[in-house]
């Protein structure tokens, strides 16, 4: 017996390699059976098409649908598979699988193909799919699963335990047993643990806990994220508008959706549109960033264009041509940084709880401080270098400036989208960075033009 | 009776409040204690240090413990508040916490408040925390706790239920059972859900899964966070590297592991030294984001330094000055866009499986296509707008050699960094921003200056 094995050991891929080759189905099943379903997963994904189809003949529907929720592909992908399959077989899988999972699957299909698997399923699972599959996405029901522990409150803990022990081979968790009464409305909750430590005969209703957190299914996923993150759950009840139990959201969900959420709020402030290009080809990449690329390509054009205006100015003072990357990049690195931590702050909940006012003033006390310091630091370095004093005056005023100004944007725009309900990600680091070039640089050739007089000698 | 209540109603405040004025222990005991923790520690951090202090007379250290888990204050706030406890009230709340939390309040006090506090304690609590306290920040250790139910293998399922009840009001999780040999090495795992499906006569060796997945003790959190991601784990066994069980991390802290560090990755894209500032005033702030500033206010004056050896290019041609934003953000914007699906991809884990030349084509062909297509379009404007076909066809390579360089380069650095073991999200967005303005900078006006000819009229 071995244990603890090194990440390269768990899965043994040159016996199931061979033993597909050998046809052995006994020798396959042995191997792959006792793999952690994420394993199984990561084997069967590198196979090609001929292969998976060998392994349809060596599992079960049941057995199938086991790793294949935990599948990681392209989206793309899981129409051809499913094709690959006989649709007896696929409808099967997709009945075995958490009602969840599957309409994740099914969501990556076409219409026909999902209305084909329906009619094939069992009523009863059909049923159940077809009811979470309208929830729209990004919403607390788009997540959830229907396969939850119900029981009343007139009842004793041994009984309780009877039901859950029936209910525990199909239920994605057991750990949380909730409460309903005849209507199906949600007046409880009771963790397995309590349920274990409390003695048989024990009444429900004394041990549940009555203040229940649940969300409602329309509610954004980030905020079944928060909720659940923030009162350690291990899974998250969904009611409707009258409080009846429809489903729950399992923490395994929620921490790809908090993986998710972050991964989008980082490939926006980068400016990328989809960050999921891990293995495309540039084509398919570049089809991704030139959006934006083309969107700064013309914002840039207009900070040229106002460049342009100045032209008396810069052909009668040529330095002052040296000091706009400065400048312009000192703005754009000052708004990124607030723009970011407004961003992060919505994203988390913490600025909920903050006064808005109080944060921008935040700002604004920060832009004055390090545009301060930033501008006098360059004033010194310009007249150390070059030996102007109004020019180094100059560059260091517009660094004062345009970092003020820069700091307030940067958490004055993301606050303002987030209270026209527009995510405020969307303001992304590029689309900032080229705002607060265009207005540094109107605020130093606006100076440099005013005070012409003083820098040409 | 009240279901499904609203997230402002969850806390009876007026109550609580009015009873602490009264000093109505009955009544304040009678809400407070039926709040959720989450509640009971938002409740508490809102309050004055006064306030606090009759909070402690009337709950137990137990109770305390209970919501000081979760408490979410500033890390130089715990000194003050352990401070304003009874040092006997403060070790026996420290020693009800869960090991890994108490150890988390200790590591934010100074070293001869945890002395002391260890001394009241008694000796086996001391002894727990003292283990955890010497692991090093950011590894598996150091987010472990010591509160895991382990068994032998040798008995039944009945027995094993047995043991779990006992254990089970101070274990953290009671879900996962580890099953230990003699010498304390992890030997298999079973699950709550598994040991309730058994019959009770069934031997724990039949039906516990002996392919663990486990985490070395000094292993990176973030690896562990991404083992519990894959596996979709409630808990992961931590062991030396004997196989020891020396602890658990438990889904709950994970969360918060993959919160920090995403708010980590993000902060260093945007040049933020620590996103943590919420509620900081404006020269906390300041501090935070000077030192990236200051570096890039350098690195600024040395673009302007470049820019000022062309200053005899720019005096003929002034109009060259107009391009230098574009060019520069440009350069910038791209970068950004890989640098960002380069460091994420190594923060998910996905990049491990990629092939690293794999995606050094990619962005190198990606870089082209955007610059191509980029450089065409500029070209194309710069002349219709200048009516100069020269200046145009200047403005173009420049974009496209530029967009190239960056491009490249924004996953080139991080990759070779994350080979030489830094933390490839050091190479932060202004930092790669403003390596890309020079480059961009001495592309164009190496190119102006060379083909000076054609410019000048």
């Amino acid at each position: 017996m071995e244990f603890n094995v090194d990440e390269n050991e768990k899965i043994n891929e040159e016996i199931l390699i061979q033993s597909m080759s050998d046809d052995d189905l006994q020798a396959f099943r042995n191997e792959f059976m006792n793999l952690h379903p994420y394993d199984q997963a990561q084997f069967y994904s590198k196979l090609e098409q001929v292969d998976r189809i060998k392994i349809y003949h060596y599992l079960s529907p049941d057995e199938l649908a086991n790793f294949f929720e935990v599948l990681e592909i392209d989206d793309s992908d899981y129409k051809d598979i499913l094709a690959g399959m006989e649709p007896k077989y696929a409808a099967d899988m997709l009945a075995n699988m958490y009602a969840d999972n599957a309409v994740d699957v099914l969501n990556k299909l076409d219409k026909d193909q999902v209305a084909s698997y329906l009619t094939i399923m069992n009523k009863e699972d059909a049923q159940e799919i077809k009811g979470l599959l309208h929830y729209e996405e990004y919403t607390a029901g788009s997540i959830m699963t229907t396969e939850f522990v119900a029981i009343s409150a007139n009842q004793t803990v041994r009984s309780a335990m009877y039901i859950l022990k029936n209910e525990a081979p199909k239920a994605e968790t057991i750990y949380y047993v909730y409460v309903t009464d005849d209507d199906g409305r949600l007046v409880g909750v009771i963790s397995l643990r309590d349920l274990i430590i409390s003695s048989d005969d024990t009444m429900i209703t004394d041990i549940m806990f009555d203040r229940i957190i649940s969300i409602s299914v329309g509610a954004d996923q980030e905020d079944a994220a928060r909720q659940m993150r923030d009162y350690d759950l291990l899974a998250l009840p969904v009611v409707d508008f009258q409080n009846h139990l429809l489903g729950i959201i399992t923490v395994d969900d929620i921490i790809d959706v908090i993986d998710e959420e972050a991964s989008d709020d980082y490939s926006k402030l980068a400016g990328v549109s989809d960050m999921d290009t891990m293995d495309r080809n540039p084509f398919s990449a570049a089809k991704k960033r030139l959006p934006w690329l083309i969107i700064l390509l013309f914002l840039g054009m207009f900070t040229a264009s106002l460049i342009g205006r100045f032209e008396n100015t810069l052909s009668q003072v040529s330095i002052l041509a040296v000091f706009i990357p400065l400048i312009a990049g000192m703005a754009g690195n000052t708004g990124t940084q607030s723009l970011a931590v407004a961003v992060r702050g919505i994203a988390t909940g913490e600025l909920e709880e903050m006064n808005k006012m109080k944060l921008i003033m935040r700002e604004a006390g920060t832009g004055l401080i390090t545009g301060t310091i930033c501008g006098v630091l360059v004033s010194v370095v310009v007249y150390v270098w070059k030996g102007e004093l109004f020019l180094g005056f100059l560059v260091g005023i517009s660094i004062l400036a345009s970092l003020f100004v820069a700091t307030l944007a940067g958490s004055l725009v993301p606050l303002v989208m987030h209270r026209l309900k527009i995510d405020p990600a969307v303001a992304s680091g590029p689309f900032i960075t080229t705002m607060n070039d265009i207005t540094s640089i109107l605020i130093y050739f606006g100076l440099a033009t005013l005070f012409m007089s003083y820098l040409v000698h």
